[in-house]
């Protein structure tokens, strides 16, 4: 991958590809069919996933750049749109710095029934607060985080959002929060974000 | 299900199924194979899909309760056998309160190149610490997290431990680590958590 061009034409590719897996995984966990079913079933994805791995490559997909700077974070669990496991979150930058992001939730996120996984809530919160900033070439990785779960966060229809509350030499100390459908907030956040030299640990 | 009998029955129907989803979560982010052998990939992931949704639990598994009392968490994001997108963990309770888990975790947890993302760790931090605070029929829910980030935590082998400090009350004050293969501490947590009346909202 080299242009913008090329890294359109693989997530044509491979997009859609992590959208069935995505689909798949919550079928997968509420799925109530017998056992001769899901054995046939199981034989299909197997005999999928063979076929992918005749040429992968090793380890993890990283963090790609293309030619002209363009930043692929395809693998990213957060935002990846190759991974399967991300939402994936679409986080929309304000000119004020402030980011936002709508997304939606099912049962692969599950912790107490019904709702979210605390924990789902902070790497959700971890990214979005981190997103504050970032900046192109220039990225950061998180220093310290904290957390107060106000109330159970519903799964389904959730909006996350965060901004800068200051900025210090290489350190930005973002706030943000996560509310529901009917827009109250279930939990809050601040973080201290850092730009650090090894641009290899950089979100 | 009623018995754990059942249960155990149920879970070998079901956790094959998660394991070769979980496998092809992390095929099909590494994969390099060509456009015509993604479509005929995705064709059989779609149609084992197809086959899986013919009868389906509605919304999210839920924590499920077998007659004879076990907790059925098979959904759960963490530790669930049935959700693909969880390691899963397996966690261990010491005499003393303590609890421990070994893990690996793949391409499908990247943040930074070749490293777990930040929130990756929040969210087993969060499982773990709160473990410690979970009883058989007294469950707990989190009321406020604290993360700090003292290095890049890699991919693959890791480990995270959790003791509690002090009970006051409702509320369960827990501190924990992640470490890697090598024993460096990663990434620190302390977090309060607390039994709710309401049970609906336990992990």
């Amino acid at each position: 991958v080299r242009t913008e061009r090329d890294a359109a034409t693989q997530r044509a590719i491979y997009e859609p590809l992590a959208d069935s897996v995505r689909r798949l995984i919550d079928i997968s966990i509420r799925t109530e069919v017998d056992a001769s079913t899901v054995a046939e079933a199981k034989a299909k994805i197997d005999s999928a996933a063979a076929e992918l791995s005749t040429e992968m490559t090793p380890g993890s997909f990283g963090v790609r750049q293309t030619d002209d700077g363009q930043s692929m974070a395809w693998g990213n669990v957060v935002i990846g749109v190759r991974n399967s496991v991300a939402p994936p979150l679409v986080i929309h930058h304000e000119s004020d710095g402030s980011v936002w992001t709508d997304f939606d939730l099912g049962a692969a996120y599950e912790g107490p029934a019904g709702h979210v996984h605390g924990g789902v809530c902070a790497l959700v919160l971890d990214h979005v607060l981190g997103a504050t900033a970032h900046k192109p070439g220039k990225p950061a990785v998180t220093g310290t985080l904290t957390i107060r779960y106000l109330r159970g966060t519903p799964l389904r229809r959730l909006r996350a959002e965060a901004h800068i509350d200051r900025i210090e030499g290489a350190k930005t100390f973002a706030v943000g929060h996560i509310s529901d459908a009917d827009g109250l907030i279930t939990v809050e956040s601040e973080g201290v974000f850092i730009h650090p030299r090894n641009r290899a640990l950089s979100q």
